[in-house]
């Protein structure tokens, strides 16, 4: 059993959490929060012990009933693997604490590639990460381009891609952060950051990206065009698709056409938090026109890292060699199949 | 087992199929459908007959891999008991047919209530039900006000309510309805018809109701003001709510202050759908001073009603008698517990 | 002519700026910014002298052609009243040089009631503000409930007002604030702090608020019922509505029943920045029933204020002491009429 | 003068009329509508003659105090040209009338092609447009492609076009359309019918586009990727947009980076309904690599085709032969001057 703590139980590691909770091979041995909040009453009714950063708040957090395990530290030191998924910025500062102890540590994509020197996705380069001490899980979109483009390339081979990123503007259960009624140009400047990240796994792709915000909650929007350096199949690339465990084709019956569709359909699927982990590919987008290939995909921001956190764990802890055999598990102990299979 | 039959299989009517069948004493005999959508592969994931309306369509849905059990007259015949879930003002249309069959019927509460000639809620009227032929669900709106309303009634006597209901302007996977940046009066006019509304299950109640509608899809917000008889005492009030099978209580512990933190905290629990079946009462905001009683609470507009049709079945069969009973006896088999239970 | 600087650029100094710059008998003799931006630009544009707070990003501003006439200390020593416009809490701490320059100064509702002493309302304290050094100008939403619950009290007496405040998220032009599909309610607690606001304008009125905040950046909304001591009669509060030099009918020819039509229809009227100086009551929704007042009015956010600025500056310098005479002055000026008169 | 009739007084034909009235060589003879409301009353502000569709509805005007000239067809009479500016699909079915009437019309983009024959933009085909009985002014995107598409191709070559269109799900005023709360791909097959639009302008140009809708009111924003057939300089492209008639370079000394910024500094600037006539690209955004050119630029979906339309009536009626002549005349008449020369 690969131990595992999750620092900084939000978004992203309450979805780890369960997520490593799911695996035969791994278990959560502690969850940390900041403040006692909602969240904090869900890792104590999924029954992960309860860390927190600083331990002058736990009065705070026994006063309404929540029990504290200890520090982060000791959460740490119970653990084989760190799972970093504190906001952005503030992961790295974490880093000096982790090498005190000798840990094994994974970084979200908010953080620089530099704090971990290897940026890591399953479909792409799980081999380089095997028995790695500290690992970069690429942000969700990055996750989302590289698995199709890397696909595509290893089919066609990729001269250039232009990808424009519809991002939304919070969480659904975030109420701070707007746009209420603007599109936003995050940055203005071309490219984005998202192509250079890219590179951080695919070294060679020439790719340009741009980026803007709309004000919705539910996923990011891709809309990419691929020049390939053979010609394109629509058929052969349908099929790439519904091969691969982390992409997904929405087809034409499933009468989808939005982000929020899609949500609901994971949600009456049962999916856990009505979470998405594959590419949300358009069957009826993918437009292929001699070496030009065109498509959307809807990524969802919560949920698609998640698994290759969990991919990224068996790596570095040298447990499973073989990306395809890690995948599987992951994918199988989640009950996930990618959408095609269910309409 | 009380066999029901789910016409229309929607927003509310998927989720009245799996609450019907997580009952021990009832079983779904099949959902309708007028066309092959998502939900349809959802209600063949679940494992439901699925009939339709119109049996020309049928090679339409066999062509994506969806069997047609038949006709919605063939699901009636096979039922006890009809829901009717189809659209505002088009369940009324099937009056007839359930008449010609003989059939019991539950409408929504986008029907009149002429349709039915009764209007129910659990915590009001069940004895009333019994035996029935035809009962309506009053509208998820009409619930909320009810169950507190009735609750504040029984205690202190409800002199007035001034209730100002503040709505979703569609549900989460609804594509078409705005507004995108408007507060809507709907209607312009006071009362709106939720006042009205309420006297079809209360009738001795003085209620005057305002409403709009805002760009949110999560839940509606309703601010109360009621005019009590009896000075109000708030703990008290407090207590009325906390031991009400429908009714929960957001304590400031949660940290909770708006409608997306709550449904977040709902998805986080793993309540299926993210559903809360129960008003959703703000601690903070109760504020009693002699006989002015104020306090917000949330509506899941796509939930609250699930659990009142279950009761209203088994009302309408005469299955059961007594109301908490059988509202113990729904709650339970959907696992649900009032939210202030975990937190 | 007095002598006005505008302390602070943004959605409200520039509106008061142009405001005082139609007024016959005052002039603008700067205004400020901390950065150059295309608020910036428009000052140009409109040719007000242009001071900063922090003279050394002068050459920023030189660099992109905008003329910086001096510090916002200067800037003061030029005006008989200043007008602060700072964000909220920003003003306070402008105090200290108004008091050591001896100039008179206006706050705005973001600021406490302490920091002038005296909170103003062109309609229902004007005489006690003339030749006052230091007013406060509530904010607009108070504005907007101190106009109606004085004529209303005046006409039948006020016994209690329930006010609750639907609340735009943010203004149009700001991208950052939040939220997008929630209802947030801003104070969870109730009464709000506008109950409580409305007090240091109108004393002896009881009234309870709430308030929330939704994804919309057009107006507020007030949803208002009042229990008067006299009867009421509706013909009657229309016509007090009518005759009101701040209050405007929208009556059912219009067709309008939201924000968005509201605000299209004074930017198609040709109002400077599609402004709504006076408070927008739905005619439709005007309800009297014995005691019981109730009716809709929609206030934007951005305008209501600006007027009343006017009419302190002309109480302050005691340069009118009839407050029918200013506000009539304040309007024609402006070539503001309420809205009923268009149509 | 031209006599200039208004068919389908809205968002679009409220616009054109205004600017129709403004020009000196041009007169508003009549406006039609459908039914008393908030616009009709706008009409009959400006002095413009109203008239209407259905006769029989002129007591339901009258009763409200707005007078009727007349019908659709005896308003056509009064003409030498009438703008249609009826919602999309309704224009086509008025045809007959104009041919019988004899009389020159114009359609707008929501109609088919066919339906005039001949589409039309001023700076790519004026020429083309004059002495001509029917003229489609193309939609707001085609209309923002054609401009820059056409003057890229003049200066570079182009070799092909993939732009993606992030499209506002409704005007500021409208109430009812979506979504709220999801990225809607509409069409989600690719290309979008914006691509072969712009070929009814500019028939040799390669270009695929992909479209989607957000919840926004304000502006579209095209992310557009150019291959060219020679090396692009980035000045260059600047000077070009610089010196178009209806291009405007929104400068990084602006701060503006949304569609919200742009709309508040269109009102600051006094603009008639804060109209953006001119295409909005982001001089930040511009990225020249070899034959590789992005950008973003924004189109006010409302606006941008009202200057096209004054141009039409001007070829058309074969008042000026010069394309060059009759844009600056219409810019002029509204005191128009593209968005650089304001910051």
């Amino acid at each position: 059993m690969i131990k595992v703590a999750i620092n900084g139980y939000g978004t992203v590691g309450k979805r780890v959490a369960d997520a490593v909770a799911a695996q035969k091979d791994m278990k959560v041995v502690g969850v940390s929060k900041t403040r006692p909040n909602a969240e904090a009453f869900v890792a104590k009714q999924r029954g992960y012990p309860l860390y927190i950063a600083d331990l002058s708040k736990k009065p705070a957090f026994e006063k309404v009933g929540l029990s504290v395990a200890g520090s982060v530290e000791d959460m740490c030191k119970q653990a084989d693997v760190v799972v970093d998924a504190t906001p952005g910025d503030i992961g790295a500062t974490n880093k000096p604490l982790y090498e005190k102890l000798g840990i094994r540590a994974i970084w979200q994509g908010g953080e620089d590639h530099e704090v971990a020197g290897f940026s890591f996705n399953s479909s792409c380069n799980y081999k380089d990460a095997i028995g790695r001490k500290f690992v970069r899980v690429v942000s969700c979109n990055t996750t989302g381009l590289c698995r199709i483009i890397h696909a595509i390339d290893q089919e066609y081979g990729v001269a250039h891609v232009h990808a424009i990123m519809v991002r939304r503007g919070s969480d659904p259960g975030e109420i701070k952060k707007g746009p209420i009624d603007a599109i936003v140009l995050d940055p203005v400047s071309v490219p984005s950051h998202h192509g250079p990240d890219v590179l951080t796994v695919l070294p060679r792709i020439s790719i340009t990206t741009m980026a803007m915000i709309v004000p919705t909650t539910m996923m990011h929007m891709h809309a990419i065009q691929i020049t390939t350096k053979k010609d394109v199949a629509r058929d052969r690339v349908i099929e790439l698709i519904k091969t691969h465990p982390r992409m997904g084709l929405i087809k034409k019956s499933a009468g989808i056409k939005s982000t929020a569709e899609l949500k609901e359909f994971a949600m009456d699927l049962g999916r856990p938090r009505s979470d998405l982990y594959e590419n949300c590919i358009f069957e009826d987008s993918i437009y292929a026109n001699g070496k030009e290939l065109c498509f959307f995909q809807a990524i969802h921001q919560e949920a698609d890292i998640v698994v290759e956190n969990i991919d990224a764990i068996r790596a570095m802890m040298g447990a499973e060699k073989d990306a395809a055999k890690s995948i599987k598990m992951t994918n199988d102990a989640l009950g996930f199949s990618p959408i095609q299979n269910n309409h």
